[in-house]
């Protein structure tokens, strides 16, 4: 089953500023061979369900190894089965009828 | 890794109606052996990581067994390495400072 | 145009317990009376469009007021034209289908 | 108060393609004057408070007047008043330290 997933991690306790933690999880989802689009409040992410999520996990303990005591991250989550479908193809989509 | 989450099931393309595919990912929560507890906008989830997530990939898999050809999913997804907690602990606390 | 909302506040940079402020917001969407169900992850909240998102914004204000110098809050937004809906009914409905 | 805010509009019981919706929305935004980034999973939106929820409650009517009964949308939302911030200043700031 593929997933488009859009994830944002709110690392909590380690002050203001969070971009260190958001960059190892762009490391961790690099590293894991996925395909990804970094925006201004998350990133998408597109592969198969348990790659996706074996990477989710990985972000976790990464950012918790890193000094972050408590973590709250917010996921979008979409799977169809009625035909394949890629991030490029549902920004195109919307853009076409704009 | 012990995980508090908040899972939101959409099920898209099945009419206006989506209560059942509510229910059915309820009974998989609980055929789990997971703490749940369902509020009006989705439900709480407490257990182990994989756990929790083989749960919710189960969730979509039986989703789009009923015939649901696309389902988007949100998630919030809290983790925390200081202490222990609970889904009872944290709406206490919250309700003794109120 | 009524609304059903699910909203979590994550308070930044004021250390690793945040309940005093999940209170805080409590006490600005009880004093604007509208409905609320305090969950483990977010509170359910019901009424008409502007009401609830005043109420929200006041959240914002207050949490910064209380010290917290950044936010970042989820929020789940459902409305519907075809028919009246309480936050009740959506959970009995789907206990109904268990 | 400025916000940079994270839409996502999923419109329920007009079937399994949804672009046409999101598109309008990306016309209410255009059409408001905020700044916006539209990604696979939603959209960012840079603006202050009120120009910002004016518009997304715009999108809710605009949907539910081109047919779709029910609406679910997601939305992360952050306020910070220790200094300012801009959506491209929040990715340059991640992948600088990629």
């Amino acid at each position: 089953m593929k997933v488009i997933a859009d994830l944002c991690v709110v690392p909590i306790g380690v002050g203001v500023s969070v971009s260190k933690y958001v960059a190892a999880c762009e490391r961790v989802l690099a590293d894991a061979g996925l395909k990804t689009h970094m925006h201004a409040y998350g990133t998408n992410i597109e592969g198969e369900w348990d790659a996706v999520f074996n990477a989710i996990k990985r972000c976790h303990e990464v950012v918790h190894e890193m000094g972050s005591p408590r973590i709250s991250s917010t996921l979008r989550l979409g799977t169809r089965v009625d035909r394949d479908q890629t991030m490029e193809e549902k920004v195109r989509s919307a853009q076409e009828k704009f």
